[in-house]
């Protein structure tokens, strides 16, 4: 059998929405493309997109955003790794510099350490522009081990990746420390919106978030995760807009907190690492491009901006479909009978 | 701005290989579509895929298969809910009945409970054919939950999802219970093949593995992972098939062990829930088919075999990328040398 | 400087209680000992036990009980290692028979397998009687080693615990296939006695459990763990009673889960991993036995009557302890004045 | 049954030594005690005390320390969180002032949050002098807590206690972020030395480590830790110097590394997360203090010395317990024949 270069694999996708979105990053209706093979998620997450519209939209919340790589070195021992590290995390001025001959866009943000034994970890978290900043910290952090092992010639290579970034794996480090954007994306459903729209009230959802997402979350032996579904949305969204899709990892790792108010529902997603860019990935892909260019992110704005609103629009993807399946699921029956109906119907 | 049904995100693809593979599945060389943004991937798994012809082939052994899904239910405390499950696990006769009526591949593999206070989670695994087998252990569970609240009207519905499943988010138990198919994909290489293809040594990489995957990943709080991107190989793999991408999470969660011997390099990856199938998903799709066709995946043959031939294919191929990346990693600046010019030539 | 042995550290103890208790194994008021430098935990644990009395008693259900050894073997690769365990896990007569010999009170539960390469990990679970069983299950242990390097030559000693046991030592495993005793302990306590004894409400205590235990626990990135402090009670009567101490690690990964109802508050403490013995450890120390005797724990029973008492008391005295704390902590102030109140005197 | 108060559970007690100890904190031979019902642990680790003496010394190095506390409150939603959190971290100087108010010892060192919808988790860590600083942590966030919720009206008192701290509870924060000292103790051995006195080679241990202790703990589903059983000398030095045991918890969260070296053996175990104190704890029991003043932990020293002292002599105890166990556990059999005769004899 030879082997031939098949152009493409045409992934079904459609345009949702508009989703309603306010807070610190943007105010504006907006529709957003999904990429998928589970046809059902959209009218799923369209229910939800729905909702935001008329329930004064999903407020979202820019936390934090960085980007890392870490290294990995080897010294005689670990009084002799933490002696490295007490000099190298005292010069950063110079790994400042060392970055920026890489990259215009990549700035030092923070620096975290661990050491086992003779082993010395080093995580940078960088600053990335508009880039999700993959290559970016990989670049940085290529010239830094090149710069610490001139530097310090005691200290060997291990690994320009010692896991502790950490890229497309589950850990707990990414969460705790950070990596890509983390944005907070949240509702306030009336009642009446809850019955008429989602089949549902304000205390059932806030039941099935903590007998499910949590009590059942931590059963399953859960790491930092406590939601429904996020990694289709945000699978879906990846897709269509370019990104590097294996990092859905890092992005399931979210917590739904939902609460029944006298007035209503609030209902929350927190996305601490949503590792999305508006630059970089899916060069030359024609379509991607257009859908980027179609939800606003490729404005004339400053460094990172379109990034974050591009990081924005996923959180409030994400949101509008886990309302609307985690409401389904409240009632005995309705998961079974409108999937199967949408995917086949 | 209006909604608009767009056909397709095009995504690139690539046949690598072919592999070699032996086991207790197939024997036999296949090529393997990839289909993703990350190019680098290519040429990088494809180097893998070389060695596995000089190498003697990747061994692929399907240790276990199962679907899953659980339900939640509420009992009135934690002694009426161990009352229930004792009596419902006795009948494993009737569930099996069940399930029957709601398909014909279907079939009760175990079952297992977790009790927090009054809140009976039971998780149903499942053989589910050539399928993945979402949808038909869904199918499955919202025909048990029926029985369950009929014939035991002291519990209440919660979810037709507990999580304790778990779909599509970073766990526990499906490593320690089953979810997929479970294969482990080995290869034996001598020392001259190290050096001529993949520029190092088994030593190098058996150290790489201990420190980056193994001790990196401790550090980061990984949970039950140990590799450096499976999630990479398994998304271009599953895009390419149509399978439920989001899966990878659960695929992400792999072991690689590496030994070096005598004789040369001995390099494991250990994927213990490969979440695949070879019909259901990504219906209609022509090139999907077409894929699935041409790496012999729609033959005519028992129920499962098609399901299990897909699963080793894809294992092999995370070996192949997995072992390219890590011997890049052995050396000082080849990971990015490598990976930008793949990228940018 | 010379050694010299020293007969005791004198630990601080009192007896607290009566704690009333009902529920699948006991229904009586019994008093518990607590052993701790940490004596603040006597008169909350107190006030606990005084609400059990009041509330009519804390409802223990004992769910399960196994304890577990894991060897690890070396196998040529993973199809070997598959093969083996094929054959192993076919002849359970076999092993119960090896496992006879070693001890009269030890029988199989159940086994379980992780194959890592070339490594087979087997996890055997027995019944211990009254011990908890950490002797007993390392001479099975110990004991099928040998059979199967005997009866599986091409097999290799890789170690006795291969830590899928897992012993004094985070992990999911233990609560997934359990290890020790499964108890669930819960209460409802109407909203005169919150008020009261407990000064909160229940809509404040499940609040607190929420964000506290369930959100903050998945944020601190726990595992398989949702409470304040079950640790401090686990050890004090561990102490208290001759245990292996150092299975509160085990012990500590629990989960609250607490309701809000019309009549008042449900609150359960679930313990799946309770390790503990009536028999066998702490041997030749007289407190210890007396202690064990004034608790009912050496009476002329059943095998395994005795200890499952002992673990029921524990998990009584785990939920007195939880309930308690948890209370204090919904009243900004209150766990300062009180803590430092009780430990100055 | 009346409740009497009943002086002491006595503990059997044992010194243990002397090891030789090296490092960035101290240099001496010191005998250590171990209080415990295991009294197998005091032969095996006084069998590593003995390879320390004749190896040069466990080289231990202190890498950090700190104490924390974490409060949780509730803001109007995300954003109102976030601009709390954005104006709470900018005031540090007037956070150290409130902590100054609270104790002369305690000193900020760091801040962490965790946003989760509209719950702000603040993550407060101290210096707190000699003292393992419980109670100090505590008086700081209430203090603390008070300031806030003066100074941000707008938000409300939800725990004293966010779990985030995270105190006697399996975690990735304690280790990411750090709580308590941060040890590296570790030993080169000689191969007569692995030969004569430890009855291995350095190619078994460093095999056993990556088999056992790495991947049988990633199969377990551990977190942040691969040892054998660090908490069995962590258990019996903490009751023996008076600390508040149940931190075995954090305590057993560490990681043992090991690499056959042409010339031995290379050793190390690492204790992110070493939580103990010389003064605070135990109070008013003079065997304790006797065995903190034999340990030169009660000497006229900087604030802060003497803990550091004792972490180290914690530090190296782990080390000659973990590396004996270990090593016992290379060779097939010989755990069960020793262990049960120094038990039995």
């Amino acid at each position: 059998m030879k082997n031939r270069v098949q152009d493409i694999t045409p992934l079904p996708t459609e345009w949702i929405g508009p989703i309603s979105i306010t807070g610190n990053v943007m105010e504006e209706q907006v529709s957003v493309p999904m990429a998928t093979y589970e046809t059902p998620l959209w009218p799923s997450t369209g229910r939800g997109a729905r909702v935001s519209r008329q329930a004064g939209g999903v407020r979202c919340t820019l936390v934090d955003e960085r980007m890392t790589r870490s290294v990995v070195v080897r010294a005689k021992d670990g009084g002799a790794a933490f002696s490295a590290w007490q000099s190298i995390s005292s010069r950063s001025d110079e790994i400042q510099a060392v970055i920026a001959t890489t990259s215009r866009f990549a700035k030092l943000v923070d620096m975290n350490r661990q050491i086992v034994g003779n082993l010395l970890f080093i995580r940078f978290e960088c600053e990335t522009g508009d880039a999700s900043g993959h290559n970016m910290v990989t670049g940085a952090a290529d010239a830094l081990l090149g710069w610490i092992l001139q530097e310090y010639p005691e200290l060997e290579y291990a690994s320009i990746s010692g896991n502790l970034c950490t890229d497309k794996k589950v850990s707990a480090v990414n969460g705790i420390l950070g990596r890509g954007k983390y944005v907070i994306a949240e509702m306030e459903i009336s009642r009446e919106l809850c019955t008429k729209q989602l089949r549902t009230t304000p205390e059932k959802m806030a039941q099935l978030n903590l007998e499910k997402n949590l009590i059942g979350g931590t059963v399953a032996g859960s790491l930092r995760s406590a939601n429904a579904h996020f990694a289709n949305m945000l699978l879906a969204f990846f897709l269509a807009t370019g990104q590097d899709a294996a990092n859905i990892i890092e992005g399931s790792q979210g917590i739904v907190h939902a609460e029944a108010r006298p007035e209503g529902l609030y209902f929350s997603c927190t996305l601490p690492n949503l590792i999305v860019g508006s630059v970089g990935s899916g060069k030359g892909n024609s379509v991607v491009e257009q859908n980027l260019v179609r939800l606003g992110c490729k404005e004339d704005r400053a460094p990172g901006e379109n990034g974050r609103r591009l990081a924005v629009l996923c959180a409030a993807t994400v949101l509008c479909g886990e309302l609307s399946l985690l409401a389904a699921q409240t009632n005995p029956g309705e998961l079974m009978r409108t999937h199967f109906k949408m995917e086949r119907g």
